[in-house]
């Protein structure tokens, strides 16, 4: 019923992941799933550790999520605009909407992840994509891909 | 997209609301919705904060809760056991499962509670549910109804 944290952002049998499987459009980001949901409530809770400088991939999806920042701080991409986010900041992310996830303020950046059980595979940007973001020169020198 | 906390556990743009609307059954809390769902995604994060002393209405409802605590420290019942929780600490409270949380460790106690948005309504003990409840000892001394 109860699940205690541990030190540094841990949680009582909790394993940590690397954020996906594979990939290099991510950097030095691990995956905590704190809550699985249930069949009546198919939502997962999960934590996402973005270790300074590092990111999560450049993305698009069906679904939505809900974010809330529990440590530290960074900046959010999301659709065209950039945002600087610290503890207690929330952000929706809407359907098919690009967003990235950046700790590219000195510090870590760790946030609370609310999510559909059910939900689809993200899409990252094709040339076309590219060149849509990169029409702002913003939007240009802060995504990684 | 992004929506800032403000000083003290407050958002931009966030009423701060009661927890109930009426009642006697709570002490000391205040209700704010951080998000709100869509069609889509129809689930709601909530943010309690219960002010050194206070507590939850002590109840039970078909729809399950997922709650991490953001500020202080303090208890929670949860069916028959009563966990001490602080800042990062999860709960589950299990469909129709008896629960109140207190902040009765001279703290305040905060906390984000995850729900669906389509939800029913809570029941409050009847006198049967409270000679089950107090049938622990420790149960009886830990409720306030």
């Amino acid at each position: 019923m109860v699940r205690h944290h541990k030190e540094g952002f841990t949680w009582e049998g909790v394993d940590v992941y690397p954020y996906k499987e594979e990939g290099t459009h991510f950097k030095s980001i691990t995956r905590q799933t704190l809550s699985m949901g249930t069949s009546q409530f198919p939502v997962e809770l999960r934590y996402f550790e973005i270790q300074p400088d590092g990111h999560s991939t450049l993305e698009r999806h069906e679904h939505v999520h809900t974010v809330i920042v529990i440590r530290g701080k960074g900046q959010v991409l999301v659709r065209d605009r950039i945002y600087p986010i610290e503890v207690n900041d929330v952000v929706n992310i809407p359907s098919m909407i690009w967003h990235q996830f950046r700790a590219n303020q000195g510090d870590y950046l760790g946030f609370l992840c609310i999510v559909s059980s059910e939900r689809d595979r993200p899409s990252r940007p094709i040339e076309r994509d590219l060149e849509y973001l990169r029409s702002s020169q913003e939007v240009a020198d802060f995504i990684r891909i």
